[in-house]
């Protein structure tokens, strides 16, 4: 089946929004063996959406369209399918009655202008939408199925979930497409590309490596007669892909390195205090992103200054004989974190965030601390990139680590 | 001028990424008076790329391109614009030395394949890539004018900016669109709405209201003959919004609270120490993303339990007198920082980050602490969100609260 996908709204051609919605949808069709050939975006103007949707019809198998479904006058998708099908639109009463019904609900009267959002085309099923008042349509015709949904990405997606979703499956029984993302941290991309770049060359599953803030990704994608034939496919690169990198994968797919850790940590009733120079406060905010994190995380420092690094328990002459950005002061900010603040583990980051140099060290150098009462480690590294990237990437190889240890524990 | 973009790559068409390259593109046109008709995603597919690059071709004057110029064989924009004009594609010495040089600096041969990053067609004229190996295209033909950028954002913007942009502004002496966005916080969107209501309705300038992690932005849109003229009309309404919405207006476009209370602090050489609960270190990690932060910023704690605020300062009889989500334990917390971490201002923040209830307290309740020798302070607001969202608003909100503090000393 190919499909295409069409965004309305003139605020996308302004650059005023990004189009998102065409990147949800886009995501969505993959694992339906549906290949997507085309998106566009086009303004809320008549003539030039009917020109697009013409094209797609003749095209395609499958058009999406969002947006352009509100109670204005610059909403025109509507109008535009049915001069593209030569349809008459039509209000349909129980559509009509349930718009006023749920304007009832609110104690407002429905503006007139809301009525618009009640016509259909005879090729048109409307689709509910639980979230606005814009319903959606599902129009068949001539071998061709064109879907159109509101534009408000929440809306959107509801409708997208609840209701299409379901339906496509029901007619898309053929190729299934499936796909799983490693997650990995702790070595560049081009190593990773070299490591692994005897699957890059598989045409069944593909292999793609991808930069992100938590690490490089690799999503293995499989194309199969059925989905557990996928899964099978994918099962077996997904092993040689864990057993050439090793310790570095640290999860899949939704994972986040700050769930993953806070499950460790409250799996095994341990508890965490964070002092922190470089990161300013982004380790402890990423660890507290995570709900039920007040049952773990003790106290978390920002100790910018050299003076509060020594106030919360840092030796005045490790700073002086080492540097304020040193394996050693790392290993005494976690030292001072773990004992000040009462806790089973401490970590620290020390380093030059940007952008300019300290004590001679280039922006980048970093060193990430961990104690226990047991154990101490010191991690030595340098990211590039600016600031706030390299807060990003600090905080997540310090979680990364973290984890390394826990996991260890077992 | 008519202009189109395209954007070429098929991880545009996996929903693997989102296309940022053509919503940054959009919005650079507007101040140059271009109206941009149409956006196209496409993907790594000659016969597809020709066929939409002929249909630019025929109905717009400009037409930009991001992706498809890299060394491997799945980048084929070269190929089809070359196809396209019917134009024969020859390596360019002069590039391809530059290629070399290029690898030469970083110790590595360069390998065959980055040979076709040098080619070129009659039409093209080469555009200097200082982020990559990729060189753009400038080709000017009949009347058209395509643009061919990397895909890289940073390859793309840097281009854009050093040499598209100047020579692409001499081009356009027409009309001039020009922009101005004012940041709010403190009112909600329906509420911003209903106060700017009168210039909701004009047609020149426009106004559009939309909420963001850091408030409601106005944006003002106006078109006229001369880049003079535009910023004239945009003064004359922004004087009209800035009356209407007084204090609650803290910014203009790319403004960042951060930075201006951060340039408040170092013109008034005060210190800031912050004490958080609720949103657990996020307020000192944005307050450090500022470089130079390190010059006001003293101390920064996250106290999550009771316990720890109670050992940083906070008297254990007013948590058990009135919560620790209360008015008076977030006063409490902000005088602690103020005088604990000898700062000259503490701010603090105590709330509900949800998913659950505190004390009897929905999720999204919270306090803001400020305390200045001479004055205290303390906000009370409610925020609906999920956690992180939730984390955000009351960061912005506790920078807004302090930066019209520190503007009123003047």
């Amino acid at each position: 089946m190919k499909a295409e996908i069409i965004s309305v709204g003139t605020e996308l051609l302004l650059g005023e929004i990004t189009d998102t919605n065409a990147n949800f949808l886009a995501s969505q069709l993959p694992p339906l063996g549906i290949d997507l050939y085309w998106i566009s975006q086009v303004g809320d103007n008549q003539a030039r959406l009917v020109e697009v949707l013409r094209r797609a019809w003749q095209r395609s198998d499958l058009i999406l369209t969002t947006g352009g479904l509100g109670p204005t006058g610059d909403d025109l998708t509507r109008e535009a399918i049915a001069e593209m099908l030569s349809e008459k639109l039509e209000v349909e009463p129980s559509l009509a009655d349930k718009l006023r019904q749920l304007f009832a609900r609110r104690n407002v009267e429905m503006p007139t202008s809301n009525l618009k959002q009640a016509a259909v085309i005879p090729s048109a099923t409307p689709l509910y939408n639980s979230q606005g008042t814009a319903p959606g349509w599902w129009v068949e015709r001539d071998g061709h199925l064109l879907i159109a949904m509101p534009g408000p990405p929440g809306e959107m997606q509801k409708m997208w979930n609840d209701d299409i979703l379901p339906q496509l499956r029901l007619k898309c029984s053929g190729e299934v497409i499936f796909s799983k993302i490693l997650k990995t941290l702790g070595l560049g991309e081009a190593r990773v590309g070299e490591l692994v770049s005897p699957l890059l060359s598989s045409a069944n599953p593909t292999l793609g490596v991808y930069a992100k803030a938590d690490g490089i990704h690799l999503r293995l994608t499989a194309k199969a007669q059925s989905q557990q034939q996928a899964e099978k496919m994918i099962a077996q690169s997904e092993a040689e892909l864990r057993s050439i990198l090793g310790e570095h994968v640290w999860g899949a797919d939704d994972d986040r390195l700050e769930v993953l850790v806070g499950n460790l940590l409250a799996g095994k009733a341990l508890s965490l205090a964070t002092m922190e120079s470089c990161t300013g406060g982004l380790l402890a905010s990423t660890v507290t992103d995570v709900s039920g994190s007040s049952a773990y995380f003790k106290v978390g420092l920002v100790a910018y200054s050299n003076e509060s690094k020594i106030a919360y328990g840092v030796a005045p002459e490790i700073i002086a004989d080492y540097g304020t950005v040193s394996r050693e002061v790392a290993q005494a900010m976690a030292t001072a974190a773990r004992l000040r603040f009462e806790a089973d583990i401490g970590i620290s980051t020390t380093g030059v965030a940007g952008p300019d140099e300290i004590e001679g060290k280039p922006v980048g150098t970093v060193y990430i601390g961990i104690d226990w009462a047991e154990s101490q480690k010191v991690i030595a590294s340098n990211y590039p990139g600016n600031r706030i990237w390299v807060k990003h990437r600090v905080t997540s190889a310090a979680l990364f680590e973290l984890r390394k240890m826990l996991v260890a524990l077992d």
